[in-house]
């Protein structure tokens, strides 16, 4: 991968851009300068983050923002804000030219353009390095991965003792819903170490709806998509794995669902490896649900089938650089890490979603994620 | 306030943007398309997400992502993309210009601008009403803060069971932990319906750091500050609060600092009305500060005193528009809801910050966060 020329310069902050976290590792809640010049990390910071991203942080120079900004008013007059702060500590390290992200702020993009920086859009990603993760990063993404097997782990305990009554699941007495199962997931990863935001656990037509989270009762025999992607809280990074499961007595329709998706993930696996395109994993798994007689088509409301990507990049986002998707061109890169997850909604009968995790190698991938399949629970 | 003249355009997703999630009230988590035309919401929605979004969202159009880009591709060519769906968008709907918010992405802006769109930024706030908070938004938020207290609840009684031995504190056989404590004030919160990430619990001179975590054990006779924030996840607005405690016997010079940090919110609390300048509200605690002996310095590594701003705007965003700081002019606006929170950090002494969170009235202030004080556990 050619090394970009420019240095980055940024204003973000870590919750919105992985950027920045990848650049700086340190964690900061409201916008921030930081940029590249002389071959270092260089950020300004306000009194209340100095310390800790002094300290914390993999920052080369931490500069206290206060009296840049003092050195700015100077220059540009009262009014100088965050433009003028870039442009004075652009001159004072003698680095006029930037590389920029797609998403930089526009406002501020034109503000540093009529202040003499010359910003170029990188095109594509800020740090495409950011694509490939070396071995620590991989290890905690399997660390998140594990996380999601301790969720797992729970969730099967808990369908395993909760008791059929007639439509409803019993548990400890009371009625098993969408909220007590993501209650006892979520606590058990915040319990290792990790944080659990928006874990899915939808049970019948909630399921058909991927992104929807479910709420309210769980019903027996019926397919119960559970998707939980936690951050590891000491690293930043993400795990992402979907199970599927049914408590009760599948149907063969059911049966047959899963065993569809669960072979659509194998021939995913199958299809890569460094340098194939995407699109043909992807492929892979539409041409066998289609061959399967699993047709996928939009209706008037909503859409059945197999209607979002076979995977997407996983790192310091849920969603990092990276996808296999049906039509954008993406070559698989060498030690990326993607997720594979394949899915079948049709309401009525339910929704099937299998996750898991790997990295690209030059002949195949590596599994990242492991979690036993113990989809019926009787 | 004047009603901006033209429509909204946004390009983001609901994680990253408040004013998405304001304007959609639906969670999405990738970045999609939102306008303003012909008086209506509208949104463009890849198959994945639109049944749930036109389902649970304010648009009042939601269309398919897909055959848009198609449009876009007969007209723009194969490589047609995101900018080109909005260009065709807008012409579809007879509106070609609109307001970007600052944060606008700045290539998308470059793309958008050389297809024709005129967009103008919105200089400020994209949604302006979005500061003013509606009698349910505060609603929302006070449920937010009932939230933190439910934290403040089990951190108390932790504390309250237990034992000093020496320089550590036992609970249940083992030494209580910034971690320990995190874990089942974040869990008591989970429990009843939201969501807290980055808890603030820290002891000592960690807590000298506003925004240090906190990590390992906790000490007896040491100043331990606890900053919740956790969202409400039905409604997506925040609670955001600060408690300061000490297991054991504090010395008078701790139980000085905190009587001083408390009559410090006081002093803002009396201070603050519509129309007042934030600034002159942090200067109210600033001020008393000085008075009372309590220097505020730069040294080589950090900050020692009170080196914060008082407060900020609270909703949709930890850090929604709005603040009290020593530098940025800010009037007080009619409706608005910000947190009060003077802090004082000595490392050797310790650190204390009380925050509380009001809406801004035509005569001072309304309390949307409770917590009675409890501060000294024995």
């Amino acid at each position: 991968m050619p090394r970009p020329t420019l240095p980055p310069l940024l204003y973000t902050d870590t919750h919105t851009s992985a950027d920045m976290l990848y650049f700086g590792r340190v964690e900061v809640h409201d916008p921030f300068i930081a940029f590249g010049a002389r071959g270092k990390k260089i950020t300004a910071q306000r009194a209340l983050e100095f310390g800790r991203v002094k300290r914390t942080g993999a920052f080369d120079v931490v500069l206290p923002q206060e009296p840049w900004l003092d050195k700015a008013r100077q220059r540009y007059g009262a009014k100088a804000g965050v433009p003028e702060v870039i442009a004075t500590l652009a001159r004072a390290y003698g680095q006029r030219a930037f590389r920029v992200a797609d998403d930089f702020p526009a406002a501020l993009y034109l503000q540093l353009t009529k202040l003499g920086l010359r910003l170029k859009f990188a095109d594509g990603l800020l740090f495409p390095e950011r694509e490939i993760k070396s071995r620590w990063e991989a290890e905690c993404i399997r660390e998140g991965n594990r996380l999601c097997s301790v969720g797992y782990t729970v969730a099967e305990k808990t369908l395993r003792a909760a008791r059929i009554k007639g439509r409803t699941l019993l548990y400890q007495g009371q009625p098993l819903t969408s909220e007590r199962l993501r209650f006892a997931i979520d606590t058990a990863i915040n319990e290792q170490g990790g944080n659990a935001q928006d874990t899915i656990v939808a049970g019948g037509d909630q399921a058909c709806d991927p992104h929807e989270r479910g709420s309210g009762p769980l019903r027996p025999h019926e397919l119960i998509i559970i998707d939980i992607f936690p951050r590891v809280v000491k690293t930043g990074y993400f795990g992402d794995m979907t199970r599927t499961y049914l408590k009760g007595r599948p149907r063969e329709v059911q049966r047959r669902l899963v065993a569809t998706v669960r072979e659509a993930q194998k021939r995913a696996l199958r299809a890569m490896r460094a340098g194939v395109d995407g699109r043909s994993v992807h492929a892979a798994c539409a041409d066998f649900f289609t061959e399967s007689g699993y047709e996928t088509k939009r209706t008037q409301n909503a859409s059945v089938g197999f209607f979002h990507g076979t995977g997407h990049g996983l790192g310091l986002a849920v969603h990092d650089p990276g996808r296999m998707s049906p039509t954008v061109p993406y070559p698989l890169k060498l030690g990326s890490v993607l997720t594979v997850e394949p899915g079948l909604y049709y309401p009525g009968l339910g929704g099937c979603r299998w996750e898991d995790v790997v990295q690209v190698t030059a002949t195949g991938t590596k599994a990242l994620s492991r979690h036993p399949c113990n989809w019926e629970i009787r």
